[in-house]
């Protein structure tokens, strides 16, 4: 049997779904609600407008999945590669990410960049006590870091339409040097 | 006083523009015409249709710069840097950007990406050079490098809006430690 999902559930699905395929300007109560037959009534009954369903859509992607303590510098930089990559592959999507570059959705930019910074910073904190614990090159750049993990799919995908397979470990491969410790 | 420009470069420079702020979908003859100033049938009579003014205006904007024949591993990755982040800041920008993303207009995705095919195969040509005669380490992935220092600024522009300053300089520190031999 297909899991249930809640009506609040639904709605995120459908917002996301626009909004990776579309873009951010897709992304209307009326067209969550054709894409996910929930009513237009039952929608603003949870969300007062547009940018209060995008903004709760958005607020459950970019959560990152706790890291082990004793996880050792390989495994690190394996769990920063896969949150990294979550805002995008299980998030916003590259129609989401084309609306950023060119902010033709400013309100949306607004929200996401602001999740996206809360994502950032536990990403960032995990790079720091790795560096810390020395587990890491003490002088890793970790916002740089991170823009490169992010950026190299973003670029793959642009350059050639997909993803090829293998691109974690091709990415683990790039970077390993870079956090590499000693 | 002002440099002179000729006809087919007013119509680069227009179309160009456009890309860049608006997408590849802002770019028709129309357009070109009312933002360069000349006349539609003179654009015309240079190029058969929008196809092939976008490919024209497309086809400079990622010609390499030649690299000195001794330059060291340090120069050669700043050569990489500076080179492959020229198809976005001197070429399609971020409009360009996020119509490959999303592929909005087939036409533009299928003419850039071949432009953008030939100027790859310069710069992983370099790396592999560098790689043949010890100045960067022999199993860097070329292609991936190339994706990781063009993606680290795309993300950074998606992320803040903007591209902080000293980029070059951040982009060398965190990828000489991939490219560096021994």
């Amino acid at each position: 049997m297909a899991p249930r999902h809640t009506v609040d559930e639904r709605i995120a699905d459908a917002t996301l779904a626009l909004l990776r395929t579309k873009g951010a300007g897709a992304v209307t109560v009326e067209a969550v609600a054709a894409r996910s037959g929930i009513a237009k009534t039952t929608i603003y009954r949870r969300h007062r407008d547009r940018r209060d369903m995008l903004s709760a859509a958005l607020s459950g992607i970019a959560t990152p999945e706790p890291l082990a303590v004793d996880a050792q510098a390989p495994d690190r930089l394996r769990w920063l590669i896969q949150e990294a990559l979550k805002a995008i592959d299980d998030g916003i999507g590259f129609g989401g990410l084309a609306s950023l570059l060119t902010d033709d959705d400013p309100d949306f930019t607004k929200i996401f960049r602001r999740i996206l910074a809360r994502q950032r910073a536990k990403l960032e904190s995990v790079i720091d006590g790795a560096r810390a614990d020395g587990s890491f090159r003490a002088d890793v750049d970790g916002a740089t870091l991170i823009d490169g993990i992010v950026g190299a799919h973003i670029a793959e995908r642009s350059r050639t339409g997909r993803i090829a397979s293998g691109w974690e470990q091709r990415l683990f491969d790039l970077f390993w040097p870079i956090v590499r410790a000693g």
